[in-house]
């Protein structure tokens, strides 16, 4: 049966009899948390193994003490060479990327940035935020009070024609979320173009950043896709101080006991530093060492994330089957090449109705509209899908519920519209 | 020979003298960090060898995984045992107790003290600090623009009329630095009365909290000396919310990768959590259980400092010896009974001058002055010492030098004045 307005009332009535059936089935499914499932974090736990107390260095710089603020020499050099940087443009500290950038942030509205005006002094204060997008990144602008502005992802990233417009023209602006590969939700990674056209902007504003989070840097499902390093390239016009990288180890080894890092240039990283030093003695460089002595090189980093790969592909399959069999007619979204999402657009109006029948069958989606900033996705469309928790059956089942509530949603619409 | 105007010159020659002897040594020695030694260090190490891959709780909350801000249950349930403090009192978080109270003057900044307008908006913001105190206190207002005030410290804490004088009439004062127990760098234990008169205050505003570090709650040379918790002698006044109290594993397992925790009324926690969600996911939970896993219990944790007490002691004695031998009618300070400096009041006027006199010499003193705001010490008499890294040895030497170097010090000022 196709899906238009005049077989919406059969479509209907088939598909909630149908949910009718899931619903007693009292079913308890999760598709909302973008978590490693316990057998990828299995793959980390030799940590504790290839570690133990007499291998911690102790010499000038004992590890196990206070100090050395931007992490140890060994992890510097095993997360530079995989970010592509040079041992002075990376510091390597906690456990979180999300918290550096936070930290990065709120330095820049309390400080400045690089000797500029604190955000908090200046008149307005802006943000480009490619649509959809992750949405711990905007609810940290918002707190901040910093107006949010949505810009469209097309299938090689943001539209950098907006993005060259506000950047390029409007002082106010001040920054951009970038999740560059395998992006969150939509699993898009930026062409070499995109990269280019980023690393050459020329804001209108001094204190611009561009806050790459490139979160999944070595997450591909298949074949790795390759990304433009942007530092590099920004080097080649310049620019190197308009951009800072962030990544971790929280999707590589444990998502809570990882390791983040930020990349910039070296004047960037010194300038850092600088106020880092009132916050901060030092990272856990234990953490840190564990983690080296675990990985040994990007080579063998590589291998496990393959391993992570091979984990999560039935995963992604089960969710690519259902939407191309059930989907195909209502729904769009771009097949993710890595990741951990599925970004899926909904006929126009029903993405919260969809989370609403879903949560009422015992399928939890993310919240419609947490992929847009203040929670507003103006055609209630958006819809993430984090398949990497369940089990493949469970996934299934869930799936399953959610090909049926889209068909409601759509259905209802149509009936009404009548 | 007394140290009187009359002897000056004598006593000038007799050290320069010596101090020229110990130049031909070139010495290389360093009292100036608060850092434990190795010794103290290896006894922690065995944190890795009672822990296991296997170990690692994996149910409903994977301690591998994401989440729980606010600490693992164990950690809360050991750590709020050995602070006095209900599970829903404290927060279990990172490596650094530094950090939580920095991220929380930074928030109250930014955003405000529990619903009150942010100290950024506010017209003038003064802060309390007992002198001499803890220069990364100190430095963390001065950063914030804070305004501090220099409050004289007792043997029994600091001048309590000074503190309620401010904090009852002034409602720019919004907080005091305190370490209570076995200050730093004086040694001093807060008397019952002194908290008590603490925890009885009634602040002009608001907004007004006491930053009460118990950095070395547990940190005792001899036998311990015991503190009242504030926390529960606030709650008897209705003045629980005004309390935030910090501590650390920094001086009981590892330096730089211990556990840092903070206590305060369960309605004050409920209001920072709010804020934390957009700052972090999760602390390191992994290095929560290891620790919990290694030390146990309380009790456990008290041997285990008892055996910290013993590396420490002989070097202490060391400090105090020459002290009593040498400079008992040039200097005054109090018996440190436990945390990790001797804080020592040279004659007016010296300390920067026995500070380059013992650099000179090979002998590296904390920086004069740094123990209080803007490092301006007004009488330029206070030192710290730091025992706890040098051998005994070494310490012995340094202690030497330093002692020669007072005199020195001292005698020129003296004899300049003739």
């Amino acid at each position: 049966m196709y899906y238009i307005r005049e077989n919406a009332k059969a479509i209907l009535e088939e598909n909630v009899a149908k949910y009718n059936r899931f619903k007693e089935l009292n079913l308890k499914l999760d598709m909302s948390r973008g978590k490693p499932c316990v057998e990828q974090l299995d793959l980390t736990n030799g940590i504790f193994d290839v570690f133990s107390s007499k291998d911690i260095p102790i010499g000038s710089q004992d590890y196990r003490n206070y100090g050395i603020i931007d992490g140890i020499p060994e992890a510097k050099e095993l997360f530079g060479a995989l970010c592509g940087v040079e041992k002075d443009e990376i510091m390597v500290l906690g456990n979180s990327s999300l918290t550096i950038m936070y930290d990065t942030l709120q330095r820049a509205m309390q400080f400045g940035v690089d000797g500029n005006l604190p955000f908090n002094k200046q008149e307005k204060i802006k943000w480009l935020c490619p649509v959809p997008g992750y949405d711990r990144h905007f609810a940290i602008t918002e707190l901040f009070g910093i107006e949010m502005i949505n810009v469209p992802m097309l299938n090689d990233g943001p539209d950098m024609n907006v993005i060259e417009e506000y950047v390029e023209n409007d002082s106010a602006v001040k920054g951009v979320w970038c999740v560059p590969k395998y992006s969150n939700p939509q699993g898009i990674v930026y062409s070499d173009e995109t990269v280019i056209r980023f690393a050459k902007l020329k804001p209108a504003a001094n204190d611009f950043r561009i806050y790459w989070d490139n979160a999944y840097m070595v997450h591909h499902l298949g074949k790795d896709v390759p990304l433009l390093n942007l530092l590099q390239e920004a080097k080649k016009y310049g620019n190197e101080d308009m951009v800072y990288m962030f990544g971790s180890t929280s999707k590589i080894s444990f998502s809570g006991s990882g390791i983040a890092f930020m990349c910039a240039s070296k004047h960037n990283i010194d300038s850092l530093k600088k106020l880092m030093f009132f916050q901060m003695i030092g990272p856990d460089k234990i953490a840190q060492y564990a983690h080296v002595k675990f990985f040994g090189s990007v080579e063998n980093l590589l291998k496990h994330m393959d391993k992570q790969a091979e984990l999560l592909k039935p995963k992604f399959k089960v969710v690519s089957d259902v939407l191309n069999k059930e989907l195909k007619e209502l729904c769009q979204w771009v097949e993710p090449r890595g990741g951990y999402f599925f970004g899926v657009d909904l006929p126009t109006g029903t993405a919260k109705r969809t989370v609403e029948l879903c949560k009422e069958a015992g399928v939890v989606l993310t919240e419609a509209g947490a992929t847009y900033p203040y929670k507003n996705d103006p055609n209630d469309t958006s819809i993430r899908i984090a398949p990497s928790m369940p089990s493949i059956d469970d996934l299934t089942k869930a799936m399953e519920v959610f090909a049926c509530c889209v068909k409601i949603a759509w259905a209802e619409k149509e009936v009404e519209k009548e």
